[in-house]
């Protein structure tokens, strides 16, 4: 399938890396091009600059997000999630019209410090944002309950017996996303129904980010025990 | 230990009940025991009304949410999460001072109709609130992330192995009440560290209203794979 990653840090590296090897042709999208392609400093987390990236991946390609998105069949946003919107918007309505749109990103608010707050939360979320902002998109939240690492190696943890979530209001789009989470390895994939049952995994980030804190250990996940 | 749960509801009934099984002296506290006590329906969730538990636990004391509370070494929150507050100023600033209060509340909003929001979230919480209500009081927030039987009864479910959480701000009050959170069986309890970390448990009941609903099943946890 040809797919579109937008964002370039960890968990759009490790969404494209990944899907790449699983044979699929990646194209990353960012906003400029020649901006991340001259990247020489680690990224906050201590990773290598982007270009290093690109060079150890010479099958996945690099776009402007427009480019990314016009041309792919299934899109990911890996983008910051406060800058999301205007990162999608920057893709275009037009080349996104119809297509499934994988939402990873978390409406992480870091000004107060850590850990981060919400920019928006309770009575709305980002993914809902989203799919107003882009009615002709099929969007599913998913994979936005872990770190980049377990989203794409499940089976690191406990051989993955753990859960994973999608919300999204066409029910086609989240078999779609559901086959492609199996392939990462996922078994547990609970469907919480429409895109507002986002609102429950983007405030579950609350507790994720204290129980990291707590643990000292960001590579871990929940499964719901029934 | 002479414990007081304030509150008549299902979770007041679960964990008065199963505090006076392993043998504490335990008093449940209400507004108006003439009224709680005059009861004659069943509640929302088709329980007995509350005569009927009080009668099938003739061990456990009813009073009033002062007189409970002046009398007891340690305090449950199981009111209401929008009316805690003012329950909690019923039952007398002076009567809390010093003790632990366990809250179990969450501050569900039904006005919106099903699945609730919540009244208070993101840069606040209910336990917050409540420690900064009472300053000499020290409060702990556990058990707000499961239903009432749940709570009391966690080896129902895979044997217990399954994870709840611990929040507050005095490090022996935390220890006192891990304890008693092993009394009813739990064998995986997380100290978040202070009562701001309420944040994240109280706020992942977005989620856990969403998985009830998908699974339709309220008899589950998260377990924290690490």
């Amino acid at each position: 399938m040809r797919i579109a990653v937008l964002g370039t840090g960890p968990v759009g590296q490790a969404v494209a890396g990944t899907l790449a090897e699983l044979g699929h042709d990646v194209t990353v999208g960012t906003r400029n091009v020649a901006t991340a392609m001259a990247r020489t400093n680690p990224d906050t987390f201590g990773n290598p600059p982007f270009p290093v990236w690109v060079e150890q991946h010479p099958e996945v390609g690099v776009a402007t997000l427009a480019d990314a998105a016009a041309a792919a069949e299934l899109v990911v946003n890996a983008t910051n999630g406060a800058g999301s919107i205007a990162a999608l918007e920057a893709a275009g309505e037009e080349h996104l019209a119809g297509k499934v749109l994988i939402d990873i990103a978390n409406p992480l608010d870091f000004s107060q410090g850590m850990p981060p707050s919400l920019l928006v939360s309770n009575t709305d979320s980002l993914a809902e944002q989203i799919q107003h902002r882009l009615p002709g998109t099929r969007v599913v939240k998913a994979l936005n309950t872990i770190n980049a690492y377990v989203m794409v190696d499940p089976k690191q943890l406990a051989g993955g017996d753990h859960t994973v979530f999608v919300s999204g209001n066409d029910p086609t789009a989240k078999t779609q996303v559901t086959e492609l989470l199996r392939s990462f390895g996922w078994s547990d994939v609970i469907d919480l129904g429409d895109i507002t049952t986002a609102r429950g995994t983007e405030m579950y980030v609350s507790l994720w980010a204290r129980i990291w804190a707590a643990t000292q250990n960001p590579t871990f996940n929940i499964k719901v025990v029934r």
